[in-house]
């Protein structure tokens, strides 16, 4: 943790009042636009009183690269124009996978300034329209490309790199990666918006019965595990991450409705408050003081636990940014749940899966859910605004006394992480 | 204009203490980081009273496509480090040519919200990496991708198209297109940072004497406008625009030093204080209701004069968006400094001229100075900072009771224009 930082606070405080996601997964056809209409449609029939899209004032777009995903720049007023919201000012925010967490504190401190009182903020990525390698070349612009991309450096490499450093400084294996794997698609399959909405073991008899059917010979596994530890099923992309150690490529829209506080009842019953935000920047991994934990996300908590009054040991659902397993384990440590090369077995005894104290990844996470880089950041808040709300169906959590929730967002190898604390009421 | 806007104000009001330009020109071998880091040192060596660059607390960066100039994304937290903020914030904002007039906003709604009192904001672009055809490549992402750029539109031919509509509407001609330019030059001519500090008339007698140098027929141009009707050295780019009305391709960075007013004095005896803030979005011109003006600039006016409590006859000095001549004509009709239609003939009459009475472009312009796409709505800030505290050096205009001015920042063909108006004290 972080030794001391400066209080902050809203001058006003700001509720999120609504919440519209697309599905997840690779659509042909569809472009950025398309996508984020989908998820402000799913807004707008989703909220408690209905709002006329003239009354929002001012919006946010976290996105990524358009311009290199679909050769489209100047994306926040081609949004603007296509979900009506002309001439209302709408901004696009980059902060790599964490744009759209950056997005949602810009809408905050846009109503917190006093200028607007009911803001849209949401993210959007089209990544699926560009081949595998394509897209790992786009993500890899994340990086330093004077430092880091021409030593050959992509996000698999990187992170594989950030899991090798924790297998040798901690007791991490391989294991305790595919686990968080295997946690986070239990969550997805329950998540119908999920990209993968479907457990490993399902992905696993799947293919058993579907050898069956074909006369070939059925792979034996016994369980998750077996089948994630055999090359055939589960591939090395850069050791010691394998195919289910990565999040997938993902087309998708989130959005928000923000308003200040005090007019947060005009719009719903169950208002979610932020209570807390930081964000925070790092240097580029090739300079970077150590590669078990980043920098960037432990700023980034610390001010947010000060903004909201709270400790680690207070947060009862969080959804992290877990691009690669290893990245859910190191911010599980990062944000204070666990002690640095304890996120681990935390995993092992269950604590992190829907069932355990210490809930992560309720949605599915990126890796199940999917991750639409620019999206991510805001569907993390809409999947802990749901949770707090009681209204996460069959992904609901048991705790009846739910009342803080966290997310955090990272973009690139930690140039930026955005921590969000949001409070029931 | 813009018949009625909700009245808006700023939690507490926000000044500008500081202001740091890099050169604008082609500068081989500089990335976007070297460029800000010219533009922050410039800052810091100009200072009335220093400051720890760990006491800035949040950065914004301005920038279009440095993914498609120069292959880099995620240059928020780059910069942050190059210039010695980390960990403090920082983030991208992307509004096209307006990016970083939208920078300057959301650092000012970053201090009015109560989150900080001290924020860095900029904007940068490195675009002579690219061949010029392939800058305006880039630049046509700036317009529609699905509706636009299929039919052949460059940002040329965008404002040849507006251009066209004007002198199809009013009483314009080319030599008011013209005439902008040469005014554009004088002024940049007198501003040591300026891309092209010379004027048309030193052009023309330079091509004059270097032909009699060579022993070559010396063309007999009797003026700038017979210079510039002349194909030979002003050859047509996208009628009814030739090459000396459109802005060049630049690289350079911009930025200002924000500080919560009621703190302003610990930094400067002279600051400058934020009256107003407009931002609006307009459809893709596929989608504009007229030509010949642009309705996110007449929106973006008209908020952040309601909210200087203004009209535009209070307006000294002004900053607008000439990307090509017609814009600037364009621009100070939407403006409201005069009618439409009258654009043309103010220019005629001098009185946008430094000695006019509505003196425009002051800086040289985005023509003159240079047009860094990302950097240019901060840099048209800096030149208003520096004429309202009277150190404009040549360029400082001679009205001892100078105290408002405004700029005018446009996106694409007003898909994002943000309009600021700053006064003295």
């Amino acid at each position: 943790m972080v030794a001391s930082v400066k209080k902050r606070r809203l001058g006003r405080p700001v509720s999120i009042v609504g919440a519209g996601m697309s599905h997840f997964g690779a659509f042909r056809g569809k472009t950025s636009r398309d996508l984020f209409v989908e998820a402000f449609q799913d807004l707008m029939d989703n909220l408690d009183q209905g709002i006329d899209v003239e009354d929002i004032e001012c919006g946010y777009v976290g996105n990524y690269s358009s311009e290199l995903f679909e050769g489209q720049g100047h994306t926040a007023p081609i949004i603007a124009d296509w979900v009506g919201m002309t001439p209302a000012p709408v901004t696009r925010i980059e902060n790599a996978c964490a744009s759209s967490g950056s997005a949602l504190r810009e809408g905050v401190m846009a109503i917190a300034s006093g200028m607007y009182d009911v803001v849209l903020v949401g993210g959007v990525e089209k990544m699926t329209g560009l081949p595998t390698e394509g897209v790992t070349d786009v993500l890899a612009t994340a990086a330093d490309v004077l430092y880091e991309v021409p030593a050959g450096l992509t996000f698999p490499g990187i992170f594989g790199a950030l899991a090798k450093a924790h297998m040798d400084r901690y007791e991490t294996n391989l294991d305790h990666l595919l686990k968080v794997g295997i946690k986070n698609h239990n969550n997805g399959a329950l998540n119908p918006k999920a990209q993968f909405n479907v457990t490993i073991r399902q992905i696993m008899e799947r293919r058993q019965a579907r050898a069956e059917q074909r006369g070939e010979t059925v792979p034996d596994w016994k369980d998750e595990l077996d089948f994630l530890n055999d090359p055939a099923s589960n591939p090395w992309i850069a050791w010691p991450l394998r195919l289910f150690d990565c999040a997938p490529i993902t087309d998708g829209a989130s959005c928000l409705l923000l308003v200040s506080a005090d007019i947060a009842r005009n719009f719903t019953e169950k208002p979610v408050q932020i209570a807390g935000m930081g964000q925070a920047s790092g240097r580029p991994l090739h300079d970077a003081e150590e590669l078990t934990s980043l920098s960037a996300a432990k700023h980034a908590a610390a001010q947010a636990y000060q903004m909201a009054g709270i400790t680690p040991q207070d947060v009862q659902v969080a959804e992290v940014h877990d691009c690669f397993t290893i990245a859910e384990i190191i911010a599980t440590e990062d944000l204070g749940f666990f002690e640095p090369g304890e996120g681990p077995r935390a995993v092992d005894e269950g604590r992190t899966a829907l069932t355990g104290d210490r809930p992560i990844n309720t949605s599915g996470g990126l890796k199940s859910k999917g991750h639409p880089v620019g999206a991510s950041g805001v569907a993390q808040v809409i999947e802990v605004f749901h949770q707090l709300r009681g209204e996460a169906d069959a992904r609901q959590l048991s705790n009846p006394n739910l009342e803080v929730g966290l997310t955090h967002n990272v973009g690139g190898t930690g140039g930026t992480c955005v921590v969000t604390i949001l409070r029931r009421g």
